[in-house]
């Protein structure tokens, strides 16, 4: 397919939203760790690009050793990375194809060493093209071969909103709590992005869901569940939940660095594009520490095909609710039940410290074995 | 006019607007300060704040001893203000108008003593509501009345853009040069919101115009224009002229601080909402230390009634047109009337320290006839 200039690009948001997913550090150069990382793995080489985007991925790639690059992209900005990949001159290495994975065919219809994609939405799936991906995987991956990244996973922990709550009571002296009343109806119920805080966090996290890109399918996508009860980590007021990511890249022999590269958007990380996802209560609800906060989460697809999920909280009573084992709230069954599990913990590393004794000894015994 | 929930606001962007500039320090500080540091001023005037919004200036006019205020809104944020005025108790001082400012009519035709108002848009001018400042002048200010802020102006300089150029030559290791240009074309000739850094500006700022609020007039808004050549005060990258605005209040007798309070967005001041407007320029031009750069901006009313404004700015031939004196450039003719003007000026100051000299004499002859 042939530059032309005339139909570059359908819109300048395109080209914003990559701008501002470049300059994402944290993305940027997860990827570029886990990739340039792994030359001894990337050596020879073939990989996709799914969604290839400006094709800074595919650029990554090459740099590593790939001997070939299928850079895949849908939109126009197909055209503009082939400019970029000429720009670099790896125009011998990745091919870009302007197309929808869907329809890709490859010469001979070859098979691929490995799938490097960036398609994760804010809160991992929303509008992500991860579908695309587990196609991809399905029509072109060898067997055995890796795929960037490798799986995934949703977090969420109560957490303070002080944007649409607290710094609103006193602003410079005015207070404002209409205002922040007023932006918060406006919202409807409709999850936020924005950035909390370490210290707005209310209480631990629990994992929504693990997805796992070598395995899971499409239909696996569909429907995220939680029911879950956390005790408030300190004094404060329950205003929302907050949702993150991490993706997890794989670790190779031979890989530099220290091991498995990770990209984590949580707000304990440094800030990203993603910024965090916040379900914002209508009222807050004042805590403290030890408070029993229990909600179900619900993370849908609009409709099987969708791309589009509906998140849906729902604040449950913590006496109603099942807690987990142990449970960080305060109530009595739950603190009773935590001093049992210490107590049995307790028991088992001196057990498990006398075994490890006795392994120590037959380690020794065993070195000698090979000295001889 | 009674609060009616239903018709609240027409958009949801309309708080987020005023989210963001409540939550701009500099801003909100600067009329805080204007206000509060000249209680010996607004104990017991009467004042209008023009498009008060939240009401925010209101309550600061009211905090600073006003025993009445007017606040003109006309949007359906008016009915949040009268909100916002009730929870700080301030419903008998202030009065919310919901009206435009130009069909209001105060009870028994009265005068105010002052006028508030924030009515600056990007480079000042942008859809901003200087008119309707103007008209309340007219027909509300008492004779010698404050107007909050009482004159503005707007700086160009040469700049750096390295957000749309440099930055892009090496992203992690990866040259993007081709994305850069595209980004900058889709722009097409439309002046980009953006924050430029001290160190990228390229040269001293001329003002394009001073605007006095107390004698202006609104067709003394319909255009500005300069022709201006400055020297490079280093060698760079010339990408783009940033367009920057300040804002002075009246300095009054008795003012707690430091005289005059000042609003500037200036990449030298702290970051504000407006950021700077820069007309970047489709092309780099590479300029060493002293080199003159000559341009001409033109800020115009789309049409005499618009708030709407068009910014065009032409490059000039440094050799064709008139250096200012003195001039910054490198040009044999501006550094030889520089030395002029300096020697002039050294021989200027030494007649003038001679006559300090007999001043000085002089005082302290007056002061002896007044201690008499």
């Amino acid at each position: 397919m042939e530059l032309d200039s005339e139909q570059y690009f359908s819109s300048y948001e395109d080209l914003e939203v990559h701008k501002l997913m470049l300059e994402d550090g944290p993305r940027t150069l997860a990827y570029k760790n886990a990739i340039l990382n792994n030359k001894a793995y990337f050596k020879d080489k073939v990989v996709m690009d799914v969604g290839c985007g400006t094709g800074i991925l595919s650029i990554f790639c090459a740099q590593a050793g790939a001997k070939k690059v299928f850079a895949v992209e849908a939109s126009n900005l197909a055209n503009l990375a082939k400019e970029i990949v000429k720009e670099n001159k790896f125009e011998n290495i990745i091919e870009v194809i302007h197309s929808r994975v869907e329809d890709v065919v490859l010469p001979n219809y070859m098979k691929v060493d490995a799938i490097v994609s960036e398609w994760m939405g804010f809160y991992l799936l929303h509008e992500g093209m991860l579908d695309s991906v587990l196609f991809a995987r399905d029509r072109f991956l060898k067997d055995g071969g890796e795929i960037f990244p490798e799986s995934a996973a949703i977090y969420i922990a109560p957490c303070s909103v002080p944007s649409l709550y607290n710094n609103w009571d006193n602003l410079h002296g005015v207070s404002m709590s209409s205002f922040a009343r007023e932006l918060r109806a406006s919202k409807g119920s409709k999850p936020e992005i924005l950035t909390i805080k370490p210290e707005d966090l209310l209480g631990a996290e629990v994992a929504l869901c693990w997805v796992n890109l070598r395995e899971d399918e499409a239909h696996d996508l569909n429907a995220y569940s939680i029911e879950h009860v956390v005790g408030a980590s300190k004094n404060g007021y329950y205003q929302g939940l907050c949702i993150w990511f991490e993706c997890i890249f794989p670790k190779l022999p031979d890989a530099a660095g220290d091991g498995h590269t990770v990209l984590d958007t949580s707000p304990q990380s440094p800030a990203t594009h993603w910024k965090q996802t916040v379900i914002v209560l209508p009222q807050q609800q004042e805590v403290e520490e030890g408070e029993p906060i229990a909600f179900q989460l619900d993370m849908t697809r609009a409709d099987p095909t969708s791309r589009r999920y509906n998140l849906q909280m729902t604040m449950l009573d913590p006496e109603a609710v099942e807690h987990p084992l142990p449970c960080s709230c305060h109530m009595t069954k739950c603190i009773l039940a935590k001093a049992f599990m210490m107590q049995h913990a307790e028991h088992a590393i001196n057990q498990k410290n006398n075994e490890n004794d006795t392994n120590v000894l037959q380690d020794e015994e065993i070195n000698d074995d090979d000295d001889e």
